[in-house]
């Protein structure tokens, strides 16, 4: 099996998930009071501090069940009643994002979608043009999850700080953490980020906030996740999120240069390949991610061919369970068949050249049949 | 150590936890649509319809992250803009349920709160007399977590429904699914349970619906959960849910008959006991939660001793971080010196007699120590 879709998933490291099952030891419920449980929250406490040194933040982090829950609870905390607020998003938003900024904007409120560049990136001119004193929130995406674009968040928080102080600037860092550096020493006011995307267990993610006091109760209850987010407190899963958070961090640029090499031979592999053409422009990406199209075929009938020979690809974003198109690559000023041709590559440090090259030549030998058959 | 502090949270079960390091291999997107992902939905789907026949239930299931997130998605579905609906909760319900009546109430919505029986049970002339024909919600818990009494649910919805068919009636199960026998053919239109109350693990849980389109989108996002809840679908922990739910629910009644045996050897042992009081009545109450006071002392004092000897019981609901006194005991309208001695033991089928004994031995002699430090 050549697993190439680690943007919608990663496989959980063997280490930590021994740790977490070793974690089970810890089965209070934190809230009880007794010193088990105490014991608990303190360990959960310190797993906030190290996660956010490996952000290099100060402030605080908030565990959630996923980084669409910590997304959503970011938005809906800043929605404001002022009729006079605005709010920018770009197009290059993971749906969890999007969508509610498209709720906000069928509430009636003043939102801005900002476009992108040809190479994936956010309009930086756009976006500075559109904040002003009533720009209450801004997100940006860190790492475009469809093309591996890289916007430089502290740089666009700069500025936006600069025309108004009081914006509160967000970014969905989901597919930028543990693959490339991340300092939110800067500007950032939240910033989210999640687990089964750095190769630990599903069910837990969270968010880098700068000031509690910005957010409002998401989920009512017993007042857990400081009264933002009621449930039972996840000691075991937190500590494995903490595991895989540090493993990531420590590897960060060990495994940059080596999924380098990965997207490099890709590259050469695909370069020449007939109506092959590359969405991902190398120079301003993650190199996690590579988004190319076959032009004059469907994406899908490629992905479920290979899929049958067990090498696994993106079709787009996999986040979401209902593909309209793709939003990001028309931004993008894509052709129609460039759209519907669309696949996603997405590395993890785990991925070898060798599975590289027989993807390679498995996909070319698939557009080669299905071509013949169009004929 | 001795943990009788089961309502809280439950050991997870080893067979379970060994099912869900299993089911890593499961670590796909299910939104992916490729074969291995579409197994995996296929898997989950399977999930759904294994728990719904646990719970005897037609309708669907939804999954969630806990039963706090289950009872916020339901309540804030079912909350109306028409400014004459009616909410009605009762003063036992969990603070997942009642702090979002709350807030329903800050609002401005017509909101009651119905009474306690001096046996913990729901007042129930008092909630027949309340229903009208703008009543559009009425939340009652299955069996109380703070004393355990069992309230009649099915009967209770089916009155309800008799004066207004459009109630929608909801029941939270946590503490009674997997414990007591569970049967939601009747007038039921929604039930919460959840994983790590019946020794599965942390991070899942759901509801049963008779009616998906009565809900709406809680977090927005990729689409999954019926559009209701977006995030990355979590086939490992959603399949280890399945496998707790099979597995409490084929021992609920071996179970209940051990449990009720330990009752009555806690009862054996403690009713004799200098200032002790049970607030639970057992006639009326689930076997695996008892609620006592120990009159004159501060139950946090027993407790914190209790847990030097590495003995572990709940100070009402450790489900809160915050407590504000004992809600339930004060609408049972327990006396002050009731609420302030107030301690929650709850069982599990892994306690054994001798733990009773031994938990009964240093409770009596705690309880002597402290009142010979009051004289």
């Amino acid at each position: 099996m050549i697993f190439l879709d680690n943007a919608s998933s990663t496989k959980p490291n063997d280490e930590i998930l021994g740790n977490f099952v070793e974690y089970q030891k810890y089965y209070f419920n934190p809230s009880s009071g007794y010193n088990v449980s105490v014991n608990e929250t303190n360990l959960i406490n310190s797993s906030r501090s190290e996660i956010l040194g490996c952000l290099n933040a100060r402030g605080n982090f908030v565990f959630t069940s996923s980084s669409s829950e910590a997304n959503n609870i970011i938005i809906s905390s800043l929605a404001s009643n002022n009729k006079n607020a605005e709010y920018i998003f770009s197009e290059s938003e993971h749906p969890s994002v999007y969508n509610l900024g498209l709720k906000l904007k069928n509430e009636g409120k003043i939102v801005h979608f900002v476009g992108l560049n040809p190479n994936g990136t956010i309009n930086t001119n756009e976006l500075f043009s559109l904040v002003n004193q009533n720009t209450r929130f801004v997100s940006i995406i860190h790492v475009c999850n469809e093309t591996g674009a890289i916007n430089n968040i502290n740089e666009i928080a700069e500025k936006i700080k600069k025309i108004n102080p009081n914006t509160f600037f967000h970014s969905d860092g989901v597919q930028a953490f543990g693959k490339i550096e991340v300092n939110l020493s800067g500007s950032v006011d939240a910033y989210t980020i999640s687990s089964h995307k750095i190769h630990g267990l599903k069910g837990v993610a969270g968010f880098y906030i700068n000031k509690l006091s910005a957010l409002k109760t998401f989920v009512f209850g017993g007042g857990q996740e400081f009264n933002i987010r009621s449930g039972t407190t996840n000691a075991p899963l937190i500590l494995a999120f903490k595991d895989a958070v540090l493993h990531a961090s420590k590897n960060v640029k060990t495994n940059l240069n080596y999924v380098l090499n990965l997207r490099e031979k890709l590259f050469e592999n695909l370069k020449d390949a007939k109506d092959v053409v590359f969405n991902t422009e190398f120079s301003v990406s993650s190199p996690y991610i590579v988004s190319f199209s076959v032009l004059g075929l469907n994406a899908e009938t490629i992905m479920n061919a290979l899929s049958e020979k067990e090498i696994y690809v993106g079709l787009g974003s996999a986040c979401s369970t209902k593909k309209a198109g793709n939003r990001v690559l028309e931004a993008m000023n894509k052709t129609k068949s460039e759209v519907l041709g669309n696949l996603r590559v997405s590395f993890s440090e785990l991925n070898t050249i060798g599975e590289i090259d027989e993807f390679s030549t498995n996909l070319k030998e698939i557009i080669l049949n299905l071509k013949e058959k169009l004929r």
